[in-house]
């Protein structure tokens, strides 16, 4: 449907001969890097470019030698170079945009001009509602045609469809794969309290140190932030379709969320009875994996593009529902590789597993 | 009015010259070791005796040798010596017991018995009601009289004149000083949901290593466990006199908890309002620090016997309460101590600042 | 030369459409599930089998349900089987061997004999002379025919005709990989002392609970152990052909190792000296990583098979060498499939990268 | 000998009534609030200021109100306000500055100009020798009259009589103290090296954020640094008047230092040999505990003022000494209050156990 592309949709798992061009943007971050470490083991992608738009970041390189990630050593052959909007216009299938919101609102719609794929990781275009997204995204604007929300076992076909990508905020994929098929399947007691109490490790506030990010600060430590202003909240009530009281909290460890929901289930709704409807929503889905009673940990999905759910009812009807995601896979990096196999048609899980 | 340990009554604060002779029986697992280091240097004590009833867990010593703690070098010159009940009901006029339920419940009338008073640390005689006390302590029986559950700030009167105080559970201090004003206040919904979210450290798992507690296992990693049955659960209940759905978490740090609660206020409830009730409550307590919009961190109180509270309200009446509290302190060995200020008449902050 | 396995020794990365069987006997420690991980996902090989001997430590499974893990769910479909002998000479090309000393000292020459290839994690096999042998290891006997080292880099050409690969230790990895070079090439000052401080993760303690790896006990802490008598040094000084003063200490952190190496160098040497010996003997090897003086850091190297090696020298002639691995991956599994490739002749980097 | 300030000496153990006037300059830093802490429970003196030249990090406070730091509140009443020197100068027996090099350098002579003793907890005046300082220390000058290096426990008289103490770096501080004692009574065999190898948390780098303290850098992870170009080098071998090869670590910790030193001793000196030195040096020393060859662990001191000092020697007379301190306590604030309670002619240990 979108013929100005249809040049460059040229991978399939069928042709194995053939591999798509992909770009980053902002590949010095820690979801840019986590991308680069994907794709470039990725069996059917071409890595064109690796770009950052700041040179000061700069892990190391002098000016006279070109910028490498010592991380990536014997991974990722090429250099880091500075963000080029025309290279990445004429050079690529598809372009990751690991950038802050405002960069990424400004690069996205030159790229899907020139015809190619976008997959944003900022949150510029993931909130449908205008009057939402200018309150938590002042700085972006107009949400371009061909755009799809990527939580991707929810949204398969409008991702493989689409041209520019929103990827899911870290804590929205956490929440709303487990919160959705319950509220589809009517078992929440009409208008009774969401409360998502989300755990994260510190990655998921990016590289640049703060006060808030300090060594020091962080370890030996447990502390709230953002209650009842976080713009994730807007994003997990979009995907859920209720109000949600979502209080995320900052936790002494680097990779990965836990997020605890409660609920009011319908009386007599059993255990059971949430298993048949995940299982009907996930059941052979390659990144979800459904522990039941016994509850998924963090240690369990790091380093891993899966989002563990586990699940405790009471006869009261009180529901706990648990899930764990690798905020930089799942919940970033990884969900946008997932995403890009989808568009291209390879199956969901190349180079994820 | 309990004449028979008369004699042991003698110290406060206008007698300097004369002190109080403690004990702690369990004196090598972790709250035991605290209270070693907080009554070592309280200035208003001498340590007659401490004791343990496991000599293969010794950290150092030799059959032939006295058994020592190496972090307690030179602060507690005293050996680590088999539990004796005879002696702890001779020569002592305060025992702590920091031993296992079942060991507590079974020592401690035999030392009230002798006129010794006695703080337990242990969840012996923590719940009232016999039908759940039943349910969550099996191995414990009758509750003796002159006892009082160590809530400081809440029942200091009871616990001033008590025989026996039950130390309140670590996770219950963290509720139950923030939520028991706000119920008696009835700022609450009427049968609202309560949700206490709590993030623990791992020491307030004891000394005894298990899968559960090994490195390797928490590092990196969070997780929720006894979801709708936890023991806690219940003196939460208690202290609060409503359903709490309260689900613990373990954290990769290893003293503090911090709670998140959850609740639906009456309609036009204001932050203002919950800082007045929380004024009237604890104003001028020296271990009680009210935060308000400033939510507190567990790295404030870590080592220190306080416990911070701050709050959030918004316009459509929910509330997000956060408290935190050093589990081995103020919820444990600190708050003994506090207790024992209390039933020795001396002021309540010595020591413990 | 061993004539009897011919059969068996049928895959190369020539023909593309047979795949190795291989096994896991000791599956559910550390290097056991990290040996499943890379073994699901490598391109050439079938696991055939991964067995456990303590049907204890399950993690899930009951006695009517077959036992898995949950971390590896979606990864590895099978299950874990108790260990058993005559199935892993029958069905088997190679058998990784995850387990204690004693039981790999007795379970591997049976396989031999059945003409299956092993990998040995443990230190059974690692020291040549016997009188050293016997005191480190002296539930152990005598060497099989066929054996290599497997420090994959440095004894290539044996690994690839070896019968039995002796998995190297953690420690001896991080440190003869950087220390061999230079000894070889003559470039320490005679008799000088060499200073081996190396800090590890707790994963290289195993899975089984102890005082020493408990949770409270290791965060917030350092500690040096095996001073004058970890058999670790042993290996080293096997590996190193000089006496060397080893002293590992445990670090709050799960996977890695950072060797910090002290040397006296011959007068004159530089750091450019150093690194054409270092780029002669590692130049062009997929997974050492030479730095320079820009030193590595635990973290370039966590969740990968590299080793990586930075030096800086002063105008005195002191050295210092720093060196990490992760001990997980490197220090044990990720080599030990690397040999594995070197035995089947494929590229050695087959499901490392 | 400094008679202007003779009026000011007026606290002793003798005089209870009395206390001393101290401030603190730099108090919002770690090492400013861990001296508030002390000081504000410390019995002989009272706090007249607590001053910061940043207004720009204040924890909380605005313009229009006093500032104040939360994990204070309850134990330290005071507002923070601005560097005032006249105000140091006026009204206060002794100054502890916790300030950045340059401004401890500018401001000690003019407090000592006004009679008021200082103890300096930067690293301004811990260099004797004049070309040593100006290359470690470019931004400072001339060395004042009055000065003792604050070590205490080799240097307690010097420290009695001080105007101003420079007080020692923290790795120094758990350096020297074991090492100096060897040297001093010729244990060392001569021109041999001596290497330390320390580790370290990551408060001894201080509050500011940067990207090698921030928390996904250093949590999982383990970095040398500063090899052969650490300033606290040339303060170890003043203390030590031998060569020393330091090389320092960060550990993903936060308060902590343990110190592990490679000594070649004179043949046939045994652990006795060692024990009798130390014990001589330190036995009955308050703040150093000798552990012989149990060795110390960094859990053992954290939150305490103590150094303690284990040590193994093999048959070839190579000597393996590990210290460890914790760097905020015994490394910086703890030992400037013991410098105080030497320099007011109190208990040594008052206000630190």
């Amino acid at each position: 449907m979108h013929t100005a592309v249809q040049p460059r949709e040229h991978v399939s798992s069928g042709s194995r001969g053939r591999t798509a061009r992909v770009a980053v943007a902002g590949a010095t971050g820690y979801t840019g890097q986590e991308l680069l470490r994907l794709l470039a083991r990725h069996p059917a992608v071409t890595i064109t470019a690796a770009m950052s738009s700041s040179a000061r970041s700069a892990t190391s390189g002098t000016p006279s030698s070109p910028r490498r990630l010592p991380a990536l050593a014997h991974i990722f052959a090429g250099a880091i170079t500075p963000l080029d909007r025309d290279a990445l216009a004429r050079d690529t299938d598809v372009v990751f945009l690991a950038l802050p919101d405002k960069a990424a609102a400004e690069l996205a719609p030159a790229l899907l001009e020139a015809g190619v794929r976008v997959i944003d990781l900022s949150g510029a275009f993931r909130l449908r509602d205008q009057a939402t997204r200018a309150r938590w995204y002042p700085e972006t604007h107009e949400l371009p045609g061909g755009l799809a929300y990527g939580l991707t076992e929810l949204e398969r076909p409008a991702v493989a469809a689409a041209r520019l990508v929103a990827n899911p905020g870290c804590y929205p994929t956490s929440t709303i794969l487990p919160l959705a098929p319950l509220v589809a399947a009517g078992l929440l007691v009409t208008d009774s309290d969401i409360v998502v109490d989300a755990k994260s490790g510190v990655s998921g506030a990016g590289k640049t140190p703060s006060e808030r990010t300090h060594f020091s600060e962080v370890h030996g430590s447990v502390s709230a932030y953002g209650v009842f202003g976080h713009r994730h909240g807007a994003e997990i009530e979009q995907g859920v379709g209720r109000p949600v009281n979502f209080v995320p909290h900052l936790m002494p460890l680097d990779r990965g969320i836990l997020s605890t929901i409660y609920l009011r289930l319908a009386p007599g709704t059993t255990e059971e009875a949430l298993a048949s409807v995940y299982e009907q929503s996930y059941g052979g889905q390659p990144f979800v994996r459904l522990t039941g009673p016994a509850l998924p940990e963090i240690k369990h999905v790091a380093h891993t593009n899966f989002c563990d759910i586990g699940w405790r009812v009471d006869a009261s009807g009180r529901a706990v529902i648990v899930s764990v995601i690798d905020n930089l896979l799942k919940g970033a990096s990884g969900q946008a590789v997932q995403n890009m196999n989808v568009m291209l048609g390879l199956d969901e899980a190349t180079g994820l597993l």
